[in-house]
């Protein structure tokens, strides 16, 4: 294990109808007013919307809302929404929603402060201080409700990338879980293998830091298992919330601990995929990367993954541990190849360059340009 | 589970030689002076002090000493060192040294701003900031590095009390592992037993908190495979780290979510024992209490103890996973009744009777005077 930092200054109020200390907890922090940045309109539904406008204008919390921001979120409506925080003079960035929502609104916080944002993704700009960042999370599995990272889509050139900051952690992240009792399964199940992911790019990282290794098993164990529960009931409480604490802890510092900040390959595939073709689910592209990731790595340094496939599948074998876990994404009805995803053959070689517009892919296992193409072979 | 909030704001800076970042971390906070706090000169013998000094002289931080915090740390002890930070005009406290002296700076720097420290512990007084704390850790196992807790004996009144304040968590520790090699072994296994009593305060709190049920049984099964590599090599680098992460994470939150804030029933008897006994060590007073109150309670109420002997001992029976336990715990050289603690037969009703100082024994099993007066003869 080497030398290692952590600190997580995020406060979590974690519960049912806990919304309703959002506009005092902001009173106390010393606020007037603020953004509020939301998605589609699904929050209009779940609830949390109606609960937290109340919250606010019983704390006398001023507000202007933008609306509009999309799954893989984009930098032209972050730049939007960054001209309007200016515009109403925000003193503080709150977010509504999944972690599309959650990243844009960190992307705004530091662009306050920035000439453009995008300069802090490809750096040529450093984030020195950010708005104070407020969150109220309705769909677990990015984990973005308790880390300073962010990932954002620049269109124009296929560079779906993230910035990493100490000032964009938020300062307050609600999460209630009976919100996500009304996402389809789909949803539910693509956040689920998100937060999977986030445990396994650190997993394979570190042989020695038995710790994290064990706690990284739990938390896949209870994810999966909370999955399974709610595939039959979507109002089960206790799934739901044991399923975003572990996917809040998954990305919280916590699975990250002695692991040599982690892999990362499987994560930079399908930002690749998904910057390409913008209507694949980041959870869904990940189903299909991960297990042809464990496949082709465990033939050539196989010690690290017979672990997992022990301890994670009570198998002995890696292959039969690769197969129960693919299985069990086919069984939550995620995709379970590029073919599924609708990627065509005459794809893969473009998919394999804009990888490679970042060339360091893998912070453990190295992998060249050849790699990249026979990795997605085997996913095709 | 319940509603829950956390909020830890403790940086950890942990690994070999991370001792050396101390001061630079101290000035970039703007800090000019401190407070040393220390025990009785084992940080001399592991090398802590002297990578302290050098750090701090290399950052100019000024710095006066306050030595001879004992184990139990004793109120008249921590009011001696608050005169001495007064007289000093103290901006920042720092520890060096085990939870005894992080605990005694603990109180130090909330007692700068009360009329006096004990008013904090018995209710009089509440703590509304405290000078900002800085910890060196050499010993794991009471968490008080990642954590607002302090324990205070006031030897008067045979009171070991508590006080918890979110102004009291350390700003920043530093772990190294390797500083805890020179530690008997007995050291070491008393402060793995009280890392593992306070994963098990939480653990029989609340059945439905399956995340952290799952978290807490990884880390009881890795604190006990570590303490067993450290008795076999007390310079296992990989068991003291660890054991170290894992005794910090044992009270820094992570283990009490969803816990309904745990149960203390045996703390609280551990704390009364060495009220009356302070030659007793923390540690090994739990080594006692624990089996035999999870004996005691197993019969009145078993669903809660069945999961913990399959899951930590892999045992299908209540009564053989406490053997199991308790036979680890003597492995251990840890005493395992009140009599190998030289407890006299007529002490009992006096332990009693310090316990019931504080009636409300047991937040989720609620302990009568009959109860104690039961489960300290099932543990003589």
């Amino acid at each position: 294990m080497e030398a290692f930092r952590i600190h997580n200054p995020t406060q979590i109020i974690f519960g049912k109808a806990q919304i309703a200390y959002l506009g005092s907890e902001m009173r106390k922090d010393g606020l007037q007013n603020c953004i509020l940045i939301a998605g589609g309109g699904s929050i209009r539904k779940n609830g949390a919307y109606d609960q937290v406008i109340n919250s606010l204008n019983q704390a006398g919390i001023r507000y202007t809302e933008a609306w509009g921001v999309q799954a893989n979120p984009r930098l032209d409506k972050t730049r939007q929404i960054i001209d309007q925080a200016r515009e109403f003079g925000a003193e503080a960035v709150l977010a509504v929603g999944g972690g599309s929502v959650i990243d844009t609104a960190k992307a705004v916080a530091a662009g306050m402060y920035l000439k453009d944002i995008w300069n802090a993704f490809i750096g040529k700009e450093i984030i020195k201080q950010a708005l104070p960042l407020y969150t109220v999370l309705t769909l677990s599995g990015t984990g973005s409700e308790m880390n300073g990272n962010a990932v954002i889509t620049n269109t124009n050139t296929h560079q779906k990338w993230g910035i990493t900051s100490q000032f964009i952690y938020p300062r307050l992240s609600i999460i209630d879980p009976s919100l996500q009792y009304t996402l389809s399964f789909k949803q539910t199940a693509n956040g689920a293998m998100d937060a999977i992911s986030h445990i396994l790019e650190f997993y394979f990282a570190n042989e020695r830091a038995l710790s994290t290794l064990a706690i990284n098993e739990a938390l896949l164990q209870t994810i999966t298992a909370m999955t399974d529960r709610l595939q039959k009931d979507p109002e089960d409480y206790v799934a739901r919330a044991n399923l975003a604490w572990s996917a809040s802890l998954a990305l919280n510092g916590l699975t990250g601990f002695g692991m040599n900040s982690g892999d990362w390959a499987c994560h930079a595939i399908e930002h690749a995929l998904s910057a390409l073709h913008p209507e694949i689910s980041h959870g869904e592209g990940l189903a299909v990367i991960f297990p042809a990731w464990i496949e082709y790595l465990s033939e050539k340094d196989p010690s690290r993954f017979q672990r997992w496939a022990k301890r994670v599948w009570d198998e002995d074998n890696i292959a039969q541990g690769v197969r129960r876990f693919r299985a069990k994404l086919q069984s939550w009805g995620l995709a379970s190849s590029l073919r599924d995803l609708s990627i065509k053959p005459d794809e893969l070689s473009q998919i394999v360059d804009i990888i490679m517009l970042n060339p360091n892919i893998g912070g453990v296992f190295k992998l060249s340009k050849e790699d990249l193409r026979l990795l997605l072979m085997l996913a095709y």
